[in-house]
């Protein structure tokens, strides 16, 4: 969880630390033009117009420019100038892109040069209009920008320039091409070889990269970008995960339901995500007269079967869960890998409770979060309760008074919990509050992986009610859930946690056969026959076991198993055909010895069973 | 499987026995106007307009009459009038709609009549084009009709008047409403019966009346026509055949995958689809300039995926299956239930085999769909071959050769198979032969369960290849199938089957527990507790049992679970308690007395197990 005061200060090192980066860079090259160069998650770019094509190579010429400036002890000084000086000032310094903005600036306000930049700190004329701007100093090097910035340049604290990058000024296709400097910047030593560590691990755990090494999905740029099509062995991953929520979710007495994705469009504008939400999605399709859409949320539809019974206050809480598969728009620049996509498969459910049942339901919906994060060795993980500005509530929502009894017991629900939770002012959803839970990998990506809601609205819009003890009509609320996220992200943060090595129970090949020669065929085919035959319950039906039977010499298939990440090789030659054993090989390296297919099939069971992979010793 | 020449003499017979009908009607009021009555599945109808509106009290008068003029043994005399004359004729008699066919006929022909009335019989001008047109005369009843028709009236064979339904004249509702006479002809009374019985059994089976009963399925105005949203107990059933489809297909081989439900139309136009398929497809939507489909088939997907990566001879056949669900266009009028829906969830596949391998992979196709059919006690099921018109064969494809092999292999599979098939000419697909799987209730509806193709074409369209032993690249045969169809008719079907009273599998509720009186239900929520928490696997995560500890008396609750169906009822009342036993109650009426929660738990096991019911004394 992030804190606030340590934050502030990070980001005023790391801004600061750009504007040395730009000094050096000036200082080394005096007719770089400079773009701009704001603070990022893990340090710092900036995007410069330089004559000479920056290589890997100049990186640290670079950073030892940057030390000397350190050392310098350099103050960072604020000017304030009027703004038409500014110009003039920029244009007298060959800075034409600062012009532009500065011009944009002029004209349009700094909320457009922060939307055009992506870049919050590239001006500041909130303290007198845009009659004037701020300058900072530091030494020789005068950059437009709004600060603030640490006192002296020795405390930026330590840095590493990391790559060098295109970018399109203004993000614009259209316009010149910039070369985008990546730096890293933090308060010490460790932090910062460990944000190394971290980039360096999450490029060889990139899921784009293994998900296309392991065979576990693909794109095609005939059906589609962002139109993920599931190969087999991913498709064994999502079919272990459907049956977990299915067991696991039977347990906390949800029942799955299966509805169309395509709806009349009545229908959301009966919810109110029509007109607002018409962006994140699809076009109409015009049948018989009606128009129609693909869904990008299950909800109304859930809404419409509670709306097909009957329910009293026994009835209640009625739990209605979906792998449902949604189509949300998304421009095609913006789509990667899993994690952005236009077509994924929710693990969704709709909870219909009472008023006096939301809060313990609520608890019990993070319960069953903490359930699932812990089977998947997810230490790290919290909730994030977005908040509307509730000075402006009664501005933009009907009923201010329903949305902050919900936000009370959603807030009650997470403080009984005993999990750890922050508040933000942010995108609260308009029919009501909303918990992101945020979970970290094992490598330290943070990723938000399920949103829940308290959602007052859809009771008055959809007429959601049940019969109460007394006999009237109550509204019911409605929680949205989903712990487990889609299919898509899920598996996306799987593979970076497991680095694609995942545990027995999902791992899309459980076991790869390996005999030693030709003449151990058989006898391997024959445990493969037992393993397929073998009476242990999975989301494909039984054991995943391949027999290798290739041509290839045994140093060879074994290498080709541990490049697929298997976790369960069984080498067989002579010995083990004759005393009708396997020499188990894990994936760790270790070996398990001979043993009798009966005992690896106790343990394969075992860690099927408790999904949790056994030690080599037990 | 029909039989041709019985079929073309009771055509003639129940094509007979509406003239009859109509005759009587005439006699018992000379206004009656009279549109069409063809011969259908088990009789005829005759749509009448009638200034008298009929009753049911009306038909054994009407029966009466028709069995006067039966006994009379009149003969069926054909006459053939110019045009023109018929015109005259038809309109001296008042006939005003038999005067509009005769003017349709006139300047529209046969076909058009056909069309417009849905009735092949209406009108004959083969003989001599529209020129003139055949009439036949029963006594004083005078019909355009083309024939055939019995010799005399006494021919007709045993009938029954069924129903009075209204109809559209030409099914437009802009034009006036007639009444339609239904009536059932058989060549015996044993086969009338027979009929009767058939008609009354599916009635009470009616997949939609039983759906609504059972909290099967629904619609919703809101979502669409033909969309239909699955409830908790039909997705359980759902569940059950997708587990069922799991286990089955992995034994054959199989691996799942997942793809998405829209693609670029650009597929469509490569897979030969688009253009001729545009009628059933929905429109496209467009995204950032280009045009997307919903899919009405998953096939091109499939292909993607086959594209996807690099096959060897050694790696065929490779088996693709995916509950797809799938989108297809149908008129709003022809919606039905179940049966006729605008999307639906196939149990498809698709397999890529070499050409050496495609006999015996169908043969293995043919033997999984009897293993289906035969688990679900299915006695009578056979196989339809669709076949073009052979001599025109090369005038609509490009490759008649291919065509004409791929039917060779297939009709040598289905010789060798052994199962029962026959050859039709009907609308073969055009990338190849097709053969449905017809299967019948047990009440003895038919039904088109199933679709298989070999599919020679698709190898050429999207370049399915593999590298055989010579290193030479070679065209792919894909087979598509779909033994369980889609879950939208399977189930349709299974509901008629097994009149809503599903083996203890596929039932939505297996077990429902009724204690006695309040001082019961902390027994039987112990028990429910045991059957909850059971080591039985099942497609929902475990066994189905329901406790119903509402105020109702012991006979109404034991009544609900026989009108919910659910195969078991568990009595418990003080001595159960005590003794730790459950008096068993089967659907059947049957009792199996009080027995232990073990002695229970093993039979369910069994009967989940097997997907088998036991009898009650095993």
């Amino acid at each position: 969880m992030p804190d606030d005061t340590s934050m502030d200060l990070l980001h005023r090192m790391r801004h600061s630390c750009a504007h040395v980066m730009a000094a050096a860079v000036h200082a080394l090259w005096p007719s770089a033009r400079f773009g701009v160069g704001p603070a990022i998650a893990n340090g710092f770019f900036y995007d410069i117009a330089l004559d000479h094509e920056l290589k890997l190579e100049d990186l640290p010429r670079i950073e030892e420019k940057m030390r000397e400036i350190k050392k310098a002890r350099l103050p960072f000084e604020r000017i304030e100038l009027p703004i038409d000086d500014a110009i003039d000032f920029m244009a007298k310094h060959a800075q034409p892109f600062k012009v532009e903005l500065l011009n944009l600036l002029k004209t349009q306000g700094s909320t457009a040069v922060a939307r055009e930049t992506g870049d919050e700190d590239a001006v500041d004329a909130s303290a007198s209009g845009v009659a004037s701007v701020s300058f900072y100093k530091l030494g020789q090097f005068v950059d437009l920008c709004r600060g603030p910035h640490v006192a002296r340049s020795d405390e930026i604290g330590v840095f590493k320039l990391r790559t060098i990058a295109g970018a399109y000024w203004r993000g614009d296709a259209k316009n010149p091409q910039l070369q985008r400097l990546y730096g890293l910047c933090f308060a010490d030593q460790k932090d910062l070889e460990h944000a190394e560590w971290q980039l360096e691990q999450a490029a060889l755990r990139d899921h784009r990269k293994l998900g296309k090494e392991l065979h576990l999905f693909t794109f095609s740029p005939d059906v589609g970008a962002g139109l993920p099509l599931w190969l087999p062995r991913g498709m064994a991953i999502r079919d272990e995960l459907e049956r977990l929520a299915v067991q696991e979710e039977r347990k906390d007495g949800y029942r799955r339901v299966a509805t169309p994705h395509i709806t009349k469009e009545a229908l959301y504008f009966r919810s109110g995500h029509l007109p607002y939400y018409a962006d994140d999605m699809y076009a109409p399709i015009d049948i018989e007269g009606e128009k129609f859409r693909l869904r990008p949320m299950n909800c109304p539809h859930h809404h419409q079967i509670y709306l097909s019974g009957l329910w009293s206050y026994r009835d209640l809480p009625l739990r209605l869960s979906e792998y449902g598969q949604v189509y949300r728009y998304e421009p095609s620049g913006a789509l990667s890998g899993l994690m952005r996509v236009r077509g994924f498969c929710q693990n969704d459910a709709h909870i219909y409770v009472r008023h006096d049942q939301a809060k313990a339901e609520f608890i019990r919906v993070m319960q069953l979060h903490a359930r699932y994060y812990e089977m998947f060795d997810i230490q790290d993980y919290w909730m994030r309760l977005s908040l509307p500005d509730l000075k402006k509530l009664d501005k933009y929502v009907d009923d201010p008074e329903g949305w902050v009894k919900a936000m009370e017991i959603l807030r009650e629900a997470m403080v009984e919990s005993g999990y750890r939770f922050v508040e933000v002012e942010g995108e609260a959803a308009f029919y009501g509050p909303k918990v992101d839970f945020m979970i970290k990998s094992v490598i330290g990506t943070e990723y938000a992986i399920s949103t829940n809601q308290l959602d007052f609205l859809a009771a008055k819009r959809f007429g959601l009610r049940y019969i109460a003890e007394d006999g009237s009509e109550q509204p019911a609320y409605v929680i949205h859930r989903a712990p487990l996220g889609s299919h898509e992200r899920f598996v996306a943060f799987l593979i970076e946690h497991y680095g694609g090595a995942f545990p027995t129970w999902l791992a899309p090949v459980q076991v790869r056969l390996i005999p030693i020669a030709d003449r151990h065929v058989d006898y391997a085919e024959k445990v493969r026959q037992r393993l397929f035959e073998a009476d242990i319950e999975t989301g494909t039906g039984g054991l995943r076991a391949e027999l290798d039977a290739s041509a290839e010499r045994m140093q060879k298939k074994i290498r080709n198993a541990q490049n697929d990440k298997v976790p369960y090789m069984l080498v067989m030659g002579d010995k083990e055909a004759e005393s009708g054993t396997v020499a188990v090989r894990l994936r760790s390296g270790e070996n398990l010895g001979p043993i009798s297919v009966d005992a690896l099939l106790a343990r394969l069971a075992q860690e099927v069973r408790t999904r949790r992979d056994l030690p080599a010793t037990t």
